[in-house]
């Protein structure tokens, strides 16, 4: 007898590795490390208005907003960010009513340039005032319809480079032109995800750090099809939003044979939703990875006062704490009551402060895991042509009216 | 040969309901509709500060924030609602320093009484400002440590009675007297909440309706694992936090037989998760039911004007629509994607307006769903046990210091 068998059970982390090699070309976000950033910042300086409105949805919006609710709480920012998204009439009409429209720079960001809700906004704000070069600016692909609408009306603009979709966009003009304006370091932001970029492809820590994360996802994805993110910062509500997009839009797909693919994102924060989810996660079905995000140092030295409340002397204990510490206390406590499980998947995270260089690194760290994970799961993570159908519907709803 | 079972398959409507109507006068939630609100609002009218400053976290501000949230759009309300819920210190001198603190009333809210992050809140304001009778108000269980604290320094209080567990406390004290003192028609919410309550307890549309509901999901938990709640109305993001809370707390148990349930609640907005978690539902593994809410009538008739913007006129199919329309179409559609699919479970709950009473019905009706779910699962929906274990190690952690 003879045997011969070409199965190879086990995907190699240099199987993923080469894989990730090769689409380095065609997929641009991988490289938007290492872009010139001068134009952004010198169109930055120019922008005198107070207010910057940014009208766009989904990944013209997320990791703007994301970047720029982890940072607004440290520093004094001169301009106010807001961001136009919903077709809700009630939450247009109440976003505009607080900013002063002759003293706002609207930046109209969509890819497609075609988006029906940024269109539909943009046209209402035509109607409040008159859009030109001073006070628009249009962030889409070259050769959109927006692009030629503004193009048409001498507006300015940035461009979404063809090869980095709208998820994988932040490190784009998308994001990065808004938030220099507002006054955010955004080349701290590129040095951050450049170092987790330097780090992955040299192989050093966060080759094996995120091909061992997603390898345990990937293969225990039907037992666990959950991944709670848990972060413990108020801030980093708009980082769990983009990470749900990131992750749902990306990994949830129809694989090759035709199966569909499955990891839910969820993100809650601490310490409040202790007081909400987490019972769920320790005595709920174990169906549900978490990783814990924490922040090393909060650069905050604000202290619970040993202040006695008549009554209450038994919370005596935690005077003269900073909130810094307790509410990282609190994070220690819950990995390790989860960890007491011992039947909970659980990784954390600690990025060094609340800082661009730190939420660059975290971001870029989560759109490599996404392309890894999907190398593993044998699906395209850039593509999303599940929302296609209902568009079209939508579509046909207006032909009959 | 002769046979004789006891088996019993199938739990029937009404044994259900039989459970439901027994916990009744137990579970304080139940009546909370047939109050007598006059005292609530009676204080509210002698409240004169601009600000709101409620401190709390969990069910002492979900239910609270989810209402102002959605109705604060609708109205001019005279005050300014706030709420201090982490111990992020950026996030605490974040929201002190958008207040006046000598134009603030300040509500403490805390079941037990003892929550850490709300007394470490209170402590620091107490270094802020002198607490009187004048500037805070203390709701809390009548004997709590807090409650002694308020009657030793003559404060006014309102009690959270013994039997309304905190995620089902919004129709209590909790929520209803900040509510009132921002304006917001608290009768009118009960008023909605009464009218799923008789006709669920009168066995009318809502008996069957709830009971399908709850028996679905609980029966195929393991298949669909995750609900997913799909809120097309922008001022909708605070009520799926509380829905998160509420069925991931109560339903989030270990069972009779010591097995880990499991019904994972997710909350997204529409349309703005259609570009983001709405790839995932359609392609993505069908590990998941979805309930999308809408808003029948906006009241409102902001609308898309017809102006052709030059490169973009194939848009111009979207002129003169009301933005209320197009959101609701955009769920249509998403609704007519889905059920196209024919294998993700699906309802659709259309609430009348952006209202008192609409809320107040859908809050009670999820209420009552969730107990329901747990006499199927034959968990107890009012406790958190799994909590306490990181309180422990948190505590100890001070010991160790």
């Amino acid at each position: 007898m003879n045997y011969s068998d070409n199965y190879n059970p086990i995907i190699s982390d240099e199987d993923i590795f080469s894989a990730i090699e090769k689409e380095k070309d065609s997929i641009g976000y991988y490289n938007l490390t290492d872009q010139d950033t001068s134009l952004f910042k010198e169109y930055a300086q120019t922008v005198k208005q107070k207010y910057i409105v940014v009208v766009g949805i989904g990944g013209s919006t997320l990791g703007t907003s994301a970047i720029y609710d982890f940072l607004r709480h440290t520093k004094q920012l001169s301009k106010k960010l807001y961001f136009l998204e919903s077709t809700d009439p009630l939450n247009i009409k109440f976003k505009l009513g607080r900013i002063d429209l002759s003293d706002t720079l609207f930046i109209v960001i969509s890819k497609s340039g075609t988006t029906i809700e940024t269109v539909s906004i943009f046209k209402y704000i035509n109607s409040l005032v008159k859009i030109d070069n001073t006070n628009t600016l249009i962030i889409t692909e070259s050769d959109s319809k927006l692009n030629t609408y503004a193009q048409r009306n001498n507006l300015k603009t940035f461009e979404i480079p063809k090869n980095v979709g709208g998820r994988f966009s932040v490190f784009c003009a998308v994001g990065l032109v808004p938030l220099a304006i507002v006054g955010i370091d955004i080349d701290a932001i590129l040095y951050g995800a450049k170092e987790i970029s330097n780090s992955f492809f040299a192989k050093e820590q966060h080759y094996k750090k995120i091909i061992n994360k997603a390898r345990f996802f990937v293969e225990n994805e039907h037992r666990y099809n959950i991944n709670v993110l848990f972060s413990y910062a108020a801030s980093m509500e708009g980082f769990n939003k983009w990470y749900i997009q990131l992750w749902g839009e990306s990994l949830g797909k129809i694989d090759a044979s035709g199966g569909h693919q499955g990891l839910t994102p969820m993100g809650i924060t601490g310490p409040v939703d202790q007081h909400s989810f987490l019972q769920l996660i320790i005595e709920g079905k174990r169906d549900k990875t978490l990783t814990v995000i924490k922040v090393n140092d909060f650069r905050d030295d604000l202290t619970i006062p040993a202040i006695t409340l008549e009554g209450l002397e038994e919370l005596d204990y935690i005077d003269n704490l900073p909130f810094s510490k307790l509410i990282n206390m609190q994070a220690d406590a819950t990995i390790e009551a989860i960890n007491n499980l011992k039947d909970i998947p659980c990784d954390v995270i600690t990025i060094d402060n609340v800082s661009e260089k730190s939420i660059g690194m975290l971001m870029y760290e989560y759109e490599l895991l996404t392309s890894v994970c999907a190398k593993f799961m044998h699906i395209n993570a850039y593509d999303q042509p599940g929302v296609e159908a209902g568009k079209i519907i939508l579509k046909s709803k207006f032909n009959n009216k």
